[in-house]
């Protein structure tokens, strides 16, 4: 076995570190592949055009936790996704950051701050916000977690509805229920089929008037023009958005200079390298012993 | 017993329907008093200048956590500064965001918004964040919580160095290595003859290249000046300041237009008026049965 590295140079030095430790072979870009028969599993951002040129290929590892951007896997190879806790946890931090800035009505503090305006607005008790998180995987879950520690009124929303602990979740039967008690709404959903440009003019009317929106899934999610509207409509207060459609955000984008709209350069999560390369390490380890890989993505949901 | 309310009729309204409800006496206005020796309590921001005036006066009830605008109580008064659970959790709120926004660079990406920029920085664990908490009462003990959950290395610091469970707890004999392994420092001490301009140039010089500030105590405790001199050198890396010295900070101050550098107008906590109203009635009841007083101030000490 042997994993075909396919990315930056620093992050190369600490994988080969992590990898010649474990005594598992890594093999630094393709020009330095003499055997393409040996070359079992591939880490990648994005993936090179013909995979069919490694004929043992068992697993493409994405350098991080999205993968829509992936075309199909060939038949017979996976895709593994790097769940690394390091990545879960950044999300979370940035999750936890944005909604309490939402919360403390940061943008308008921000704002003043620029004209020099020392003026307090009243403020409210955490737990007398609801949040709605889209998105009750591992990092909804941990997301969902931290924020009710702070005292939020916090529910989970996922199509299936399926139950977590602690946490009332609406299913897809019930979306309409679960966006009429968001007044904080935040957005970590894959992008699939169904969730693309979801966050739309329609979905922002069914919020509470003068809602939050914090959104770290997929840019293509959410409707930009349609979030303006309906800022102007009062019908959205502000939103933090971490992705965006597209990406990067053109810098005559009406969005920097909207000040209810904080934007972030999709930094919420960023895998720390040799998290990573312990992935890697654990989806070798998984196929040679026939064990479930790491992270697997369901070709059919597509996460 | 009767409570002297002087205060907002905002406020007025909510503490009149609290008392009502307890069944205990609230006057509105020292012009509504008919009998002075009536009056057993007072509820204020700022005190009448002669308290003498209420000769069976017992406790100035501070509508706030901070009392250090407040003169000496005459003998036999006590005085009580506001702990409703609402302030220390709003703090709480207010310090843990802002530790978030300096870990995860939000100064950086606020100034490259207003033009436009597209740039990720990369991104440290939450866990490799060494956080110092000054002061380690019941907020700071909230925050080192909320902190920790985060998976930040958290300590405390306190003139005594009065244990607390969980927490490593640094007192004045041990400052400087306090300083020495705080990333981010948080002020949360009370304003007193010892704290007043503590944070000055060379208590900045013993912070980590590169620190963070979080300060949410009072704004004579911080330098401005010292801290513009810090900035500029490297030394601190930025800043969130919700208390500044003076109070509103002059719109065309430095602080205002400097990105490292975040400004909200003491908005740390607002009392709840439902539960400073029950902050008060528990002063009474204490008086009352001569329990200790809620929130009593020690004299000497200040807080």
């Amino acid at each position: 076995m042997a994993l075909l590295f396919l990315s930056t140079p620093e992050r190369a030095a600490v994988w080969k570190q992590v990898f010649d430790a474990a005594g598992e072979e890594i093999i630094i870009g393709a020009e330095a592949v003499t055997d393409r028969a040996a070359i079992t599993h591939i880490l990648c951002w994005t993936p090179p055009q013909d995979l069919s040129i490694y004929p043992n290929l068992k697993v493409v590892i994405c350098a991080g936790a999205g993968v829509d951007h992936l075309p199909p896997m060939p038949k017979g190879v996976q895709l593994s996704r790097t769940i690394a806790p390091g990545i879960e946890e950044m999300v979370r931090d940035w999750v936890v950051m944005s909604t309490l800035m939402l919360h403390r009505d940061m943008p308008a503090y921000i704002d003043q701050g620029t004209r020099g305006e020392w003026q307090a607005h009243s403020t409210k008790l955490a737990r007398t916000r609801r949040v709605g998180i889209m998105g009750t995987g591992r990092i909804g879950q941990l997301v969902a977690g931290s924020l009710q520690s702070l005292g939020f009124q916090v529910s989970g929303y996922s199509r299936s509805g399926r139950p977590v602990a602690g946490l009332e979740v609406f299913d897809a039967a019930r979306r309409d229920a679960f966006l009429a008690r968001s007044d904080i709404l935040i957005g970590l959903l894959p992008l699939t089929g169904e969730t693309r440009a979801m966050m739309d003019g329609a979905f922002f009317g069914q919020l509470p008037q003068g809602a939050h929106i914090v959104h770290a899934g997929r840019g293509a999610q959410l409707v930009l023009d349609d979030l303006r509207t309906a800022l102007q409509a009062g019908q959205v207060k502000s939103a933090m958005l971490d992705v965006t459609d597209p990406e990067p955000l053109p810098p005559d984008h009406w969005a920097w200079r909207d000040p209810r709209v904080m934007i972030t350069p999709h930094v919420g999560s960023y895998t720390d390298h040799a998290e990573g390369a312990r992935h890697a390490l654990a989806v070798i380890e998984a196929t040679r012993t026939g064990a479930p890989v790491p992270g697997v993505v369901d070709p059919v949901k597509g996460y």
